[in-house]
């Protein structure tokens, strides 16, 4: 069986073209960025990566240049979910093929089922898929929050090997990490509290932050593995206005203006997502420059 | 301006072939049998139709047997949301062009905005869109619930002329009817209380059980227009157990489970939906026959 | 048995003095115009009451001069939900000793326990009480929502005689008026959709906006009853905004500041209640104004 | 300005008699128990204590008691909650008096009013308690979220010096200890996540399980203190199953059940709370011996 996955993982906006298309040359740039910094792995077609907009089309093309661009550098993990179970299971295939070394799946979330709902469409995704999946809790956008006992279930599969957890709940995080095999990769969903997730015993985290301050947060991972608490709490105190800024607070349209602001490409939301209105833009900048993390971003200049 | 639209609306599932293709035959049979009952028009692709399952050249091949089959003799409503505005306005153009009379429309629910977004959607698409527009309140399903200030707003815009609310809050439903225009519909999104409804200013409803039982429900709507209100709350009495059964309790399977009783094509739900549990068809069978509307069921046997 | 209660019924506020005692004087007066007007009974020590904020020797007292003004002409329903089991046993048995004719149950709500909890709760208390005892649902400020597996075992106790439901739940509503016998009472708990709750089967309402406008109410619940359709439903388009305003929107110091106005008795809420704004106390005034229902309220000038 | 308050302090329960009166032999009993364990303090009349169930007379007596028994050895922090402000505010007074070292205070809660409500409602009775005051946010229970905005401004009143929140957001316990002074304590309110509360900056907690595992809660908090976070997370691990089961899954009577089997006074609730019944005994007693937690309650040898 592969390695356990752990670390920081960003999970990345899609950088559109003012006519709505893909910008390619600006996801290139971003990638080389990221490759360059401390991060271990990126998150395509997650929340950030405006997933309900994409096509599978979309999704395969953002994930092969991904690997020519950061493949061996960086893990990368790649939105499977679609609606329809079979339709799912072909994105899995798809995207193991274009270079995807794990895939992101949310639960079914329109019609709210009962658990064998939840439990049968990930084990018949990761039947299908060749790259290991991960569930992926994102209940305030999907109004489903994954119960403990379809995790149990689900990670009993082969296939199914770890979970972002967005939900927040310590609770469950803690029983998450109890009830799965130790092969099993348990990620904090955002770095507003990153070092409780840890605590709680998650191997790593995928949050909005480490697109932008990824040195940061690999120096709270590695400070606490390290037994440095104070140097962790502090570093923790610092991201958690950073993060929540970037994403309850101002959404995807707030991540991508401060990439923009940071000379990383952004570009609009598809619609019907809007532009961040001027007020909160400059309130968010002054948020990021009040945390000081700028001075931990050393690779920037590399 | 063209009549306010009012009556009893059945929003119809999508029976599928084994293989989860669309049963064209099966759906002439059905459409040849609403033609043939009291309603006044169907709903494509609504809930019960799975159209987070259905893709634009599915919604548009329904869209075009339906006015096949019944034009002129049912208002055929189709639903035309997508998760990105620009798909949702292009969805809009290609079923009017297929024959719909008429377009509904879920709010954007993935990423929960403010309510500048969902304005902003209803009138990008409805500004698009020949036919007039209907939003369609669902928050059991999208978690997003329409606030009155919306439905306020959207009801200025000339091609935005109804709405279907399902979320069971009479306040705002009163509010609704108080707060648009005389042309605007305003239909109850359920069975359960749809003489509550009524009584609180609704033209007509688009609910479940008038795709089993349309007279029972057309019954109801007349006594109310004509002040037999003892026929009509003895009528909602009988509705209720059934209406809750196919909608809350077993969902489209039940739905279809109950069709395929009645010699209607259902068929399977597309997966992640999974096929009603035997115990729960029998209970469903067991309420259908306990409320005894059967016997208003005439047309059936014409 | 006793006869079915049934009507409209007034959830009236308890009077203060400006030290925080209880204005009997004022209570007095009020007792007077109500029995004046067209109301079948009122509710003491209910929401609108505060009676979180009221001992039992409060509520004895208020009962009493209750009686005193009005036994006969109004029936008296007083609160006698107490935390403690045993506590609201014994404020049963005196509320029906000062007077009450039935008593209201709140659910215990600080435990959000199971189920069975409330029933033994509700079967305690209605094994202790002298007086007939109704089931008061106020999920809005309890967090607590009696379902109707409870409801409907409650209603097998013959000394349980009847539901206030607050909660607009129009198919609970439906499903109360099913399941429990022919002579337990279902009241509507507020007039912002008084004739939804009717046509479900209620047979009255206990609502905030009839202290104020009596008749008004009275005279929808009337035209329901005779089957004039239209004439009740003009009546609840008047009704819902001022409800509305007197409940939800501007609360229990929104409701005494229109009784003050109209020169009953109603003085400050307890604390932590607060005074209502200036600028709120103007838009009521006008949401008041502009509905009409003064010209109904004749029994004013008697 | 008085030490800010730290560590690890236990939420007690009231032994009750067979009859419903407190078990005054037994409460002794107990303190005499926690007094010899690493306990820093207790909380009196808090939810495990029953607190909506307490007389004002019964939660003096018990503080009384609670001051002869441990003064000194014990931080003692007493619920001085009332629905009425002012009896409230006399009751932080006699807590005070009777020896309390700081009152425990809940927002507001049956009304839920404007966050201007619960903030006044805590000056208030700050303003009248010689004890400090520390909020108690514990929305499972009241229905009621204290928002950060209330506790930034709370946190400025020089008599309220303090935080439990139950809550689980570790997104606000962040911003808690963000935008409240240095000396202002910020306790985790559940052993569920003692340790991600410490990570995120809390001082202690105030937790069910430290009533019957104090010992395993203070090493957890002092290896946090030394950065041994393996030793703290190993522990944490331990604690989440037991923590859980005296709390959110078996509630007060679990955890008088568990105390009467570790020979501590419990006896049974009051009623509307319900003993628990034998086969969720059954469970949580194996949950406990499953912790493996006894290892470390040497004091009780003592």
């Amino acid at each position: 069986m592969a390695d356990k996955i752990r670390g920081v993982f960003a999970p990345v906006p899609t950088p559109f073209n003012d006519d709505g298309s893909i910008d390619e040359g600006g996801w290139r740039k971003n990638l080389r960025l990221w490759r360059a910094s401390p991060l271990d792995g990126i998150v395509i077609a997650g929340s950030n990566g405006e997933l309900p907009f994409l096509s599978l089309e979309e999704r395969v093309r953002l994930t092969k240049i991904a690997g020519e661009e950061a493949a061996g550098s960086l893990y990368i993990m790649s939105g499977a979910h679609f609606p329809v179970t079979d339709d799912a299971a072909r994105a899995a295939e798809a995207l193991s093929a274009a270079g995807a070394d794990g895939v992101l799946l949310l639960p079914p979330h329109y019609y709210k089922g009962k658990e064998e709902m939840l439990l049968r469409y990930f084990q018949d995704v990761a039947d299908a898929s060749p790259a290991p999946v991960f569930l992926y809790n994102m209940p305030a956008n999907t109004g489903v929050d994954i119960g403990i006992d379809v995790i149990r279930e689900a990670a009993k599969h082969p296939n199914i090997r770890g979970i972002k957890d967005t939900s927040g709940d310590m609770t469950k995080l803690g029983y998450t990490v109890l009830c799965t095999p130790e092969s099993f990769s348990t990620f904090g969903g955002t770095g507003n509290w990153f070092l409780a997730a840890l605590s709680m015993g998650a191997c790593g985290g995928t949050m909005a932050i480490s697109i932008l301050f990824p040195r940061s947060c690999k120096m709270l991972y590695e400070a606490f593995l390290a037994g440095r608490m104070e140097e962790a709490a502090a570093l923790q105190k610092r991201l958690l206005p950073v993060s929540d800024a970037i994403t309850r607070r101002f959404g995807v349209p707030g991540l991508k203006h401060a990439l923009e602001a940071y000379g990383m490409a952004g570009g609009r939301c598809r619609k019907p997502l809007l532009p961040l209105p001027k007020k909160d833009a400059e309130t968010l900048m002054s948020v990021i420059k009040a945390s000081g993390l700028d001075e931990y971003e050393t690779w920037r200049k590399a």
